[in-house]
């Protein structure tokens, strides 16, 4: 199996880091790897910010739901949907952005944001670093925007921790692969069937590695989502001057 | 370099394929890759359609403007969130799903199929496969849904080509790298400048390449982002059960 390949198919979230830096060159790669990401229209909508000093890494970590990882790993980016940047290069042709206004600029976003995330969980991956990508950034997004001195028509989408792993993570099961990949059509075929064995696996595999009460996936997602997940987020979009009523 | 960051840093699209089918293990590796790709909360809210088929093809390719290396190419893959999945197992706790209810889903949803489609695209890229990801598929979402066969709490939110490449692209330029990585703040430190600057190194690439009349970035993005792009994006997400007011 080749590199890239194996780099995918062994992906885990690295929950325990140690106090051990980061060469810039790795650092470096990994940015350069996100920075040649597509974007939508070759927009460049995405933009990164590297958080390096404690005491804002202590600050995100508290915003992000108190995630001691983010504090204790030495360094957490920020990935950023950037419609600033398009704004201001239509103004160069005497035209208005008005893209921002409708709900697609939001779902091109974060789509983008994605492809530049995952790229960037790779190539840290295959530095030999961990990861842990930090979507609890989306639990108060207004004030990590006010940390970061992020402008108008930007919103911080994801978080990503980097560093070098001390206690490594187990790979995780996942729903079986007929509930992933489709031919031709999508099918529901023997859905609840593999939700039920996908259950079970799951756990199994808390017990196998001694997680005592971990459970099944139905109960996992749906202390989730029985809930408005990350209600500030439609807030913070609006605020940062994003529309989506268009 | 490694092969990971090879790949990346060499990211293109290509729009030129030949008529040549792609061995199933090369496309079980970059679906294997897409399927270990994270999800928010372990939600695992992502599916892929696989279509090979001729007519299926030309509608899609007719469906996103009028693409025709949708058609030419040998697959192509449909990404998809997906809180169906979700929602089914969260029935088996005895409890109901709202968070699709929530512009977060929407949010969170399209992050994981960027996630995903930067992971396939890699993989596919690694095996010596082209590929270009297609937006356009969000020009008209609710056909698309349709002819895939997509239930409720599905969107089918981009597109991606895989094949042999015939005449292969050239790497596109970017805007500076300051404009992308940011060091602890966001800065727009000589935004303008750096926008000056691609505009006109992209007319520079253009006329390299023998592209008459390709325009500068401003002018590119402009062509796009001065209007509502995509305005069926929204009914879409609605009709398919999406909310976006909480």
């Amino acid at each position: 199996m080749n590199d890239v390949i194996n780099t995918f198919v062994t992906h885990r979230s690295e929950r325990s880091y140690l106090d051990k830096a980061i060469p810039e060159d790795i650092l470096t790669n990994i940015i350069e790897s996100a920075y040649h990401a597509p974007t939508s229209v070759h927009s460049q909508q995405i933009s990164l910010i590297v958080t390096r000093d404690k005491a804002t890494k202590e600050k995100l970590a508290a915003l992000c739901g108190g995630q001691p990882w983010i504090a204790q790993a030495p360094v957490f980016i920020t990935f950023v949907i950037d419609l600033h940047k398009s704004a201001e290069g239509i103004k160069l042709t005497g035209e208005q952005q008005i893209a921002h206004e409708s709900i697609e600029s939001i779902v091109s976003g974060s789509l983008d944001a994605g492809i530049a995330l995952g790229t960037a969980m790779a190539a840290a991956r295959a530095q030999g670093l961990g990861i842990v990508p930090i979507g609890g950034l989306r639990r108060d997004p207004q004030a990590v925007a006010e940390l970061l001195n992020l402008p108008p028509l930007t919103f911080p989408v994801n978080g990503l921790v980097l560093g070098y792993v001390d206690e490594p993570a187990e790979l995780k099961p996942r729903l079986p692969m007929a509930t992933f990949r489709h031919e031709e059509r999508y099918s529901s075929e023997n859905l609840l069937e593999n939700i039920q064995a996908h259950n079970q696996q799951l756990t199994d595999h808390w017990q196998a590695i001694g997680r005592d009460g971990g459970e099944d996936w139905s109960h996992t997602v749906a202390n989730y989502y029985k809930n408005i997940y990350f209600p500030a987020v439609r807030p913070a979009l609006l605020k940062q001057g994003f529309g989506i009523d268009k």
